[in-house]
């Protein structure tokens, strides 16, 4: 098994999601990767959904085809362990990928006394290192009166941590780049990357910011897309269906499937408007929904599918996650990204690999988390040269944990 | 102005979200990102928000730091230049990124020919180069079930492109580990990404297709944190904050900055949990919700702001973005990321530069975007060697266009 990024080495200290998915990405793509836990467990390691018997799933999805190392890194020869590896010397080591406070063990200035070439990477809540998370985050940028039902007045969350997983793919990429930085000058760094400037660096490159700072307040549009026409309907047999019409070639293909040319025609003509234009379908939006919706609710699921796709309408059927498991070929073995493993303590189910699919690179399957401590007494013999009885006396002296039997 | 990326040159044929952030990702880290489009913009060029002129907020936004080509790519010469520019020699050149078919110029084995080493991302919407867009891919996982009122019963759409701010992310990732690869192998690559499989990917990382293959079916719970506590809450002047306690620590904080703790006690004896665990306060939560209320809504915002901040609460104000923009610190030139940037044919606005702050490379400040065509001279004669005449017959040809007047 190798990888694109065979022979790279991270370590991550890291809870919850950001820095845990940054890690995953890279050791997904072939870098060894040793998350170091406290003995019994980080933050994150009860964090739901959990099993009936309390294994967390979402930890172990976060940590698959990593390495695990339990210290005790309040004890001070603990922390001098964990910055040794950290520090351990390699071309291709020398990573360390954090989303805790970068003091104690953890201080750059300190690490890179016994590596001046480490390349860390600390995520932050917000740029001053105070806290926030991706609940906090979004609620404080605005998203949450633009989201949910259109009479609404209330404030909407969206359920996906939208802002940790941006920033564990730049958390991955950071360290990419600084990488490449290194390899050429030998140069090493800090970088620090805030959830909050990730939020607010994407609400200004999709013009929100702008839009609001020029005068413009925006409305809640419910279920519709913005700037163009997109919205879901219902079919004749109750089945829920989101429909695009966002470029010039998808409305036509839309207008197409649903018979409804000669109406959009009489529509372009009694309100004086261009529909080809995007924003124009977007002004008369609700006047084509009505029309869209005659076809819609006059037609099942089936008939809808053989002529939007015969058409080449951009759409989607609304699933509930266990329709998706259980019925879409795409969430399944049959897509090469998935594979089935057994993860220790919780069983056998579905996990993903990475979604990048290189030509010349063979795609790694998804293999299993380690079990917490798995890997202790390995990355100790074999980075950093421990003899057994060295390993031995850390375990009676609490500093370091194996696996829990 | 350097960057990390400095010297590297990428050339990206795009539209829309995922493919034009990736490249703009790398852009604004130094790179030399240039973007074909066209003559007269492509699909995304008058994507809304746009000003009262119709120049789009969102293709400036996505497509800052880049240089800017015209070509007409339908005819035979101009699509041939646009091959030579895309494998044009170079060490740190050779990047192609788009979310065009891989068909026609942009064909992966055709290109190969002219340069063997090349790094091509290609963005599909499905992993089988179907149709697909953020907003259709959402409805399809089963998020707009989860998102929403509580007692709502219909599926609820978020407004951010989740799953392209993520792509765009993971195509810059994917350029930067296939070049890590190429520049010691002097392998090329083509990578294929599905905007699809980057979604399913994530819902697989964060549990939910295992807790849904496992036999739970996640309900629908508004505003609430899902598996501890968390949710909004309305001050007594009418503020609208999150509070999250997902940490003990942070819960702990919560339950001094609110007068709670006895009141907690209680609750935990009454009910006989123990909220210290994480999972037992998100079955307690609409009873910790309530205890919780009845100190917010009796203190005004100043009050709970002292409050929160003196405990360490981990919370935020519900804002919109135009109180974003007007009152937040974060999201002004105080923020090192912002700059005022002056765009042609917009005016005066904030700009977000790159998230990352490397402690050995300064970070650049956010430079407008080219105006379409701006800099088709300069790259043909730079890049490509063509001489004055060569260049002005082909404006001369319509083959190329430069910036419009």
């Amino acid at each position: 098994m190798k990888g694109i990024l065979a022979g790279m080495r991270v370590v991550e200290a890291s809870a919850f999601v950001a820095a845990p998915l940054g890690g995953m990405t890279l050791a997904q793509l072939g870098a060894e990767v040793i998350r170091i836990d406290n003995i019994g467990g980080g933050l994150d390691y009860r964090r739901w959904p959990v099993t009936e018997t309390n294994q967390s799933l979402f930890w172990n999805g976060l940590n698959k085809a990593k390495k695990s190392i339990t210290i005790n890194f309040r004890d001070p020869k603990g922390s001098e362990i964990a910055q040794q590896l950290i520090t351990a010397p390699g071309k291709d080591s020398g990573f360390l990928l954090t989303n805790f406070p970068a003091k104690g063990w953890l201080n750059y200035n300190e690490l890179k006394q016994h590596r001046e070439d480490l390349i860390q990477l600390t995520i932050q809540g917000d740029r001053h290192g105070g806290s926030a998370v991706d609940y906090t985050v979004n609620p404080a940028i605005g998203l949450p009166f633009l989201t949910g039902p259109r009479d609404s007045i209330s404030p909407c969350n969206h359920v996906l941590p939208a802002w940790d997983l941006v920033t564990g793919q730049m958390a991955a990429l950071g360290i990419l780049a600084a990488e490449r930085n290194r390899y050429r000058t030998g140069q090493g760094q800090h970088i620090k990357l805030a959830l909050e400037d990730a939020a607010l660096a994407a609400m200004g490159h999709l013009g929100f910011i702008a839009e609001a700072q020029l005068g413009t307040e925006r409305e809640r549009y419910g279920n519709d897309l913005f700037g163009a026409f997109g919205r879901d309907f219902t079919t004749a047999d109750d089945v829920r269906v989101m429909v695009v019409g966002l470029t010039l070639k998808q409305w036509r293909a839309l207008c197409r499937a649903t018979e409804t040319l000669a109406a959009m025609e009489e529509l372009s003509t009694s309100l004086n408007i261009d529909l080809n234009l995007e924003g124009e379908r977007f002004k008369a939006r609700d006047h084509i929904a009505e029309i869209i919706s005659q076809w819609i609710s006059q037609h099942s699921i089936t008939q809808l599918q053989t002529a939007f796709d015969r058409e080449g309408v951009c759409w989607s059927r609304y699933r509930t996650i266990k329709d998706l498991v259980e019925q879409e070929e795409s969430c399944s073995t049959h897509n090469p990204m998935f594979s089935q493993i057994e993860q220790p303590g919780i069983g056998r189910y579905l996990a993903a690999g990475s979604p990048w699919d290189f030509s010349g690179i063979e795609r790694l399957p998804a293999t299993p988390a380690p079990r917490l401590g798995e890997h202790t007494d390995e990355i100790l013999a074999n980075i950093l040269g421990f003899d057994s009885p060295t390993i031995g006396k850390l375990h009676d002296q609490g500093i370091i944990a194996g696996p829990e039997a």
